[in-house]
């Protein structure tokens, strides 16, 4: 079944303690699209610049990404600038261009408006609340949120979380979100607030999932190396989507699954610097380490 | 299989959001004592002093750990005083005061000599060796160690961690111990100093084992209130420990359960002030919370 994705393209600078890259395509829709385009059929909304040439076009086409909702605006494209250090969990935003992004109201083409799976990228929240009302047919709404918009527009993200099925948020969002530091009274609080399905990214820690009754914990993949951590909130998401898109069962089992793969899409990501690692991954290579995850986390009663 | 405990008993004020309780008996081999109880025959070896009475002893013949080994010494017995905030990750230690506990030199009854497992809790690293060199019948030899020891006696821990089989410490003790912030390159650095199997406490973020090529991991259990935090890692290991020693078995598999055991028991222990909760914990409370760490991370392939 077809996934839409919402949310920003953009040009990263990235410094971690294993090297340095300037001007690497990136970006939440990037990292979300090419993750889930490993599972289902992916539809992009985002918008670029003058500077987004055919060779970063290629990068979606060629894994088969629809590109008819990606809108070109006179100016350069989204520019961020991070750096991280030391354990890796957090990234020092050096500087932030928006650019293009600025003025981004994403329009939806004719042809994507029978989307079954929706995921509402990081991007302010009467938008992503725009986007969800124009789509009828979804059976699953998604969107992931941060701390700006938790803290600027508190009534707005409000009003779009009363209209999502899932969001997926980190640790730390999900405390300021609640106003309360205990994990599952966090949980509560915020998928009152509407989502029936509520994710928390931990980072290294791995992910949990809250859903009615269930919860479900996915450790981090734990990796000799993380070379850059950047964007690999928007790969998780990009598994977990796809892989419910794929499969179009909503059952818990069938989250419990979409969080591995997520988990799975993640720790590939990180290993190398942008997109480079997930661009040259092979699908068997998504089924072993699935089951690598298995052997990590399953034990006889 | 009987299980020998070496470690401290100590008197604990405690301090936590959910209230304040002063003069409860805690220690190591206390939290570690009790929880292994509930699995397998515990012997103790600890020390304590004029103040602990038989209410106090009490507390260990009540639930069939054999106190042959526990040394009484003039003088009062270690106390030690914390309080726990906000996130309740890191105890604050207000005041310790070590008493009868300075001058422990742990001896092993002749009854204790045939003690098939064996954990050496947090002591200095040449009382754990001597302890360790003393056990001829060992089946699995396991420690604690802390930051205390990782800086002041590196040279003397080395010496106790060639002579194990398993060490169980903390997360900023791993990394502290190996020099590396990477978990699992951490993890290979320490087994090479001897421990053929390394646990690493990542508090309310779970556990995790190295064993040659096997990685496990477990979660916390979510409560929606840790009340106080104190000798969940002991309580832990106790679990641990308990379950191998019930089973006799050492293999991969027997280890996984191992730490869920181990995380079932430190997620009871957390939930009231000290001791309270392990002493009024059924059977059937622990395969009933084994059962629900199988929901929240098994998942069909």
């Amino acid at each position: 079944m077809a996934l839409l994705a919402v949310g920003s393209i953009a040009f990263d600078d990235i410094k971690t303690p294993y090297g340095q890259e300037r001007n690497i395509l990136g970006g939440s829709a990037t990292y979300f699209a090419v993750s889930a385009s490993f599972f289902a059929p992916v539809r992009l909304v985002a918008v670029v610049g003058d500077d987004f040439d055919e060779e970063h076009l290629r990068v979606f086409t060629d894994r088969g990404i629809d590109v008819t909702g990606l809108q070109r605006a006179p100016g350069r494209t989204f520019r961020w600038s991070g750096e991280y250090d030391g354990d890796m969990n957090v990234a020092r935003t050096l500087d932030t261009q928006l650019n293009v992004f600025e003025h981004f109201s994403p329009k939806i083409p004719p042809s994507y408006a029978d989307s079954e799976f929706v995921f509402l990228g990081n991007i302010d929240p009467p938008l992503q609340l725009h986007v969800r009302k124009q789509m009828a047919r979804t059976r699953l709404g998604a969107c992931d949120t941060m701390n700006y918009w938790i803290q600027r527009k508190p009534a707005e993200l409000r009003q779009t979380l009363a209209h999502v099925d899932a969001l997926l948020i980190n640790e730390g969002e999900a405390r300021m979100l609640s106003g309360t530091e205990n994990l599952r009274r966090a949980a509560a609080i915020i998928r009152a607030m509407g989502p029936r399905v509520l994710v928390i990214k931990r980072g290294e820690h791995g992910v949990c999932l809250f859903k009615d009754r269930a919860i479900f914990f996915a450790p981090a993949y734990p990796l000799e190396q993380v070379h850059d951590p950047t964007g690999a909130g928007d790969t998780f998401a990009g598994g977990f989507m796809g892989h419910l898109a794929r499969c179009g069962d909503l059952s818990d089992c069938s989250l419990f699954r979409a969080m591995v793969y997520g988990s799975v899409m993640a720790s590939f990501a990180v290993e190398e610097f942008g997109l480079r690692r997930l661009l040259r991954l092979r699908p068997e290579e998504i089924e072993e380490r699935f089951r690598e995850f298995r052997h990590m986390t399953h034990f006889d009663v």
